[in-house]
């Protein structure tokens, strides 16, 4: 096996130790493989971070629960208080009495009072001063999430499917495609690509930081293949088909970018397991030149070719 | 042809294959000239970022309707559930009673509520209940665009219209300058020319990084003039005007600061196409000082003077 | 003595001065222990730091008093102009009257506007026009600093409560654990360990950064022992425990990463004093693995068990 | 005069031709003594960055001076309408329905709505349903100045009044202090001090970065003296107060931190003119220690005692 300095920059802070050998660090996603257990309720959760990154049917559901079972309660402390001491509660049972509370109870928390329903004595004005104060506060939180989760920065990256090995100069080259699919650009992009591999009859792993034709760009308002050129101090240098998944090989990609719409630092991780890297395959190339500028058919992302392989080497 | 290392930081992910000649890669204004195509609507959208980016007008326009179109669907909701259970209700024809539904409507999703009309029975107080809830939400995510599109920061530098190249030292040099109009302070300024040349004979682009006379200053209270000096290290040493149109020449500027005002990093982006470029002319010195300290007089930011080139090399 | 490069860049800014043997410059929760004198109240305050930071419990009595005290004005008002002046207030008495017009403040700040209650001539209206306005404002900055605590960024990051020495390949190492037990992503995360000696006969103090194993990971998806290899570069090379404790030890550690959530940059900070390191004794390896991934048993991050130390050297 | 070298990075991008001798390129404050002129209104304004930095009084002025035009426009539209096509209206003379529908404006776009007053006909309730909409959108703005105002991150730090030149192990050297006042923490705290002399017979300046003892520390929960020491490699080395004075320094102070409370890098500047260095004085060591850490006196930051210089060179 060649030599190949790990790179202090690359420490992935990823598991050496080789689960079974489908096991994938990273998901297509860019999340990863591994559980937190006994951590308190508490202690585990990001209540912010799981309002902001759950589904919008879902956050709505929770909006929406919350509102019904809070004016289930003030409605009940309306009940208890007594409904003769609100004005306009014209119902005789007490489940008519209660429907009409739990509507004065949403008038009162969105700070809606129309007013046909008003409290008349201390105890009523009480609960509804007080509910009118929680009201404002949560719908402050709501506010701020909604916000927050429309606003929230993330790198839009989307991957190409499959990587290919294909001839790239003399040699052959690791690449795969990725595009901002959005309308917001992305600025000062930098990409690493680090290598796992299991080693034979152990259960370790190896990581190398692959070598890239270009790792960073200024602009990225087109498609970009990113290219490991397999020369003689590639990892993967010689290497067939077999090897990659005997090895059980895992590429990693983070790829780092400046969101202009947020003036933010945002990130995006993917990763291709062997049996994604299609061996003898091209990229068909995609942008088309008019007089206006270029045009790029994001839709064929994942077009490619087959193409025979230079054979030095790989 | 002179060498000219290209540096790895300077790679601005622009293609390398030439369109027609007078293609612009960089619009004055810091946009690409790229489309993409066959994005699916929602793949391509970032609401956030068109909500934020749209003109005031626009976004104006956007909000009436919307609010317009949603009182129009809880008006009929109201009025498909009988404005006999609304109480202050008075019109007699269905046109009279949709209008007075739909300014209820209005009352309730602003929450603003003044009561002459308020809703009776349970399937209009569970109407009206939802839509205070959706309005408070709505009017959460109005308030948040508000402000995102009000503290968006921006870099607001403007460029001279015209680059030009004027004697420096012994020498000539490529300038441009550059101010910050606005009263919000700029600072760690870091400036970035790249050079595209079309070969000769082929539809390929080079792309140089052009050494500058002073690429980072700390603070920017007034104009910079920013200056490539045309030693015979650059890649345009030799040039006439004629060769910089002949190549199609652009030049790329990058510019990357930080706003104190948002105490974030922003970016501006603009081109000097080969025609924009005057040869033999020279910025006019505009600082003023008085006993109060230095005055800037930013409208003739454009103003030259014709001048003699030095003939070593340009 | 030996000789040990104190880098620039870890210039902790803590004074070299040493206080009493026990003297902890950094607490266990990341806080200094020092006390600012002679502050005026207001250049001293950071009024938005502290309503951000202070517990949920005193935030919530801070804003529940404030809007007890702000009623209290404003029925003061209204009960100085005449109740005469209001809709719907029946109480006779001035205590009466005083609390009818305590409630129709809260339903005039809050923007209730039940309308039971309502003002009749110019100075009612007045003060209720400013109420309402002064109430939007007052909730908007509740509204701010609601959505600003929750949305906080900070590195959850749990230390092991003790440190150890343990065998670290041929030599010996000082070693804790750390772990994220949220459920938001760190990424780019970077270690750095200084280390505070007393020197004898002074009351002088010297600082030591500590070279590591590894200082920086990409991903932090688990459990991350680190490692200071205790070689003949280290400045507790050929220690024993008592020299730790006779030399009044502090190793302070700050973690700065990248919260993924919050698109941010976090610090976090804690410090090990001589007692809280355990010699010989290693921690237990967690991770356990399954045909889905990897799981952590973060409750059991404390856990070691005794081992015999390497005799070369320390 | 000797050899210094002017760093790259240090490029002030303040202008070097100097104006009158008494000239300060940088306030106090850390503002510019630089105008601009001839930037048209809207150019030249970022109305963000204006309501964000004027004081708080200039603030509610400008809210309450708002408000009240606002509610201006609105009662003269209702009252174009005709104030019978408002319930609850009393007022005889044109004067009287002004008032109440000025009143009227203000509970609708706070969307209050008591109900007292409510609007009948169509034109009312569209002018009601705009001015509530616009209400709404005027206020979320609101809450995002105030919030902005009150979030805004800034580098709080104070100051010495003076800076001395005192003496620095077998030399001499120019001191200042500073310290964070308030009780949130400053990391990575980073100094860069320039210095600008006047040329002799000439208008133009020098600029000179000054090497310091530490430019950069993690922490900053103390106070932090600032040393430049005047070696022979300095721009001041061998100089006397006189010559400072007639070269007209002006020592330039930037100093960069992260700020943990709104997880953002700020940035302080101030100057320090030749008149405002003290010779052969030092700052008293203030800090104090007891068994519960070490505390500082803010508030004599400026006590400095009488020393002689060392005559080595200075």
């Amino acid at each position: 096996m060649k030599l190949y300095k790990k790179e202090k920059y690359n420490d992935l802070g990823l598991d050496t130790k080789s689960p079974s050998s489908g096991y994938r660090a990273l998901n297509k996603d860019g999340s990863f493989n591994v559980r937190k257990e006994n951590v308190s309720f508490f202690e585990g959760m990001n209540i912010f971070h799981s309002l902001v990154s759950m589904s919008w049917l879902q956050f709505f559901l929770v909006l929406a629960l919350g509102y019904f079972m809070i004016n289930l309660v003030f409605a009940s402390l309306y009940l208890f208080i007594g409904t003769e001491h609100l004005t306009g509660i014209y119902g005789t049972t007490k489940i008519d009495q209660f429907i009409e509370a739990f509507f004065f109870s949403a008038q009162t928390i969105t700070t809606l009072g129309y007013g046909q329903i008003a409290p008349l004595n201390l105890a009523a004005n009480i609960v509804a001063a007080t509910e009118s104060l929680l009201g404002l506060l949560l719908f402050a939180l709501a506010t701020g999430l909604m916000y927050g989760r429309f606003s929230k920065p993330y790198a839009t990256i989307k991957y190409s499917s499959l990587a290919v090995i294909a001839p790239y100069n003399d040699i052959n080259g690791f690449m795969f495609r990725v595009v901002n699919p959005k309308n917001n650009q992305l600025l000062e992009v930098e990409v690493n690509v680090n290598l796992s591999l299991k080693r034979e009859n152990s259960d370790l792993r190896d990581f190398y930081s692959l070598e890239l034709e270009r790792s960073k760009v200024v602009f990225f308002p087109t498609m970009w293949t990113v290219v490991h050129p397999i020369s003689d101090k590639s990892p993967i240098y010689g290497f067939k088909s077999e090897e990659l998944i005997a090895k059980d090989a895992e590429f990693i990609v983070v790829i780092k970018a400046f969101d202009e719409s947020f003036s933010q630092s945002v990130y995006s991780r993917s990763s291709y397991k062997a049996n994604e890297v299609r061996w003898g395959a091209k990229f068909t190339y995609l942008a088309k030149r008019d007089e206006t500028g270029i045009s790029i058919d994001v839709g064929r992302i994942d077009d490619t070719f087959e193409i025979d392989l230079n054979q030095s080497g790989s």
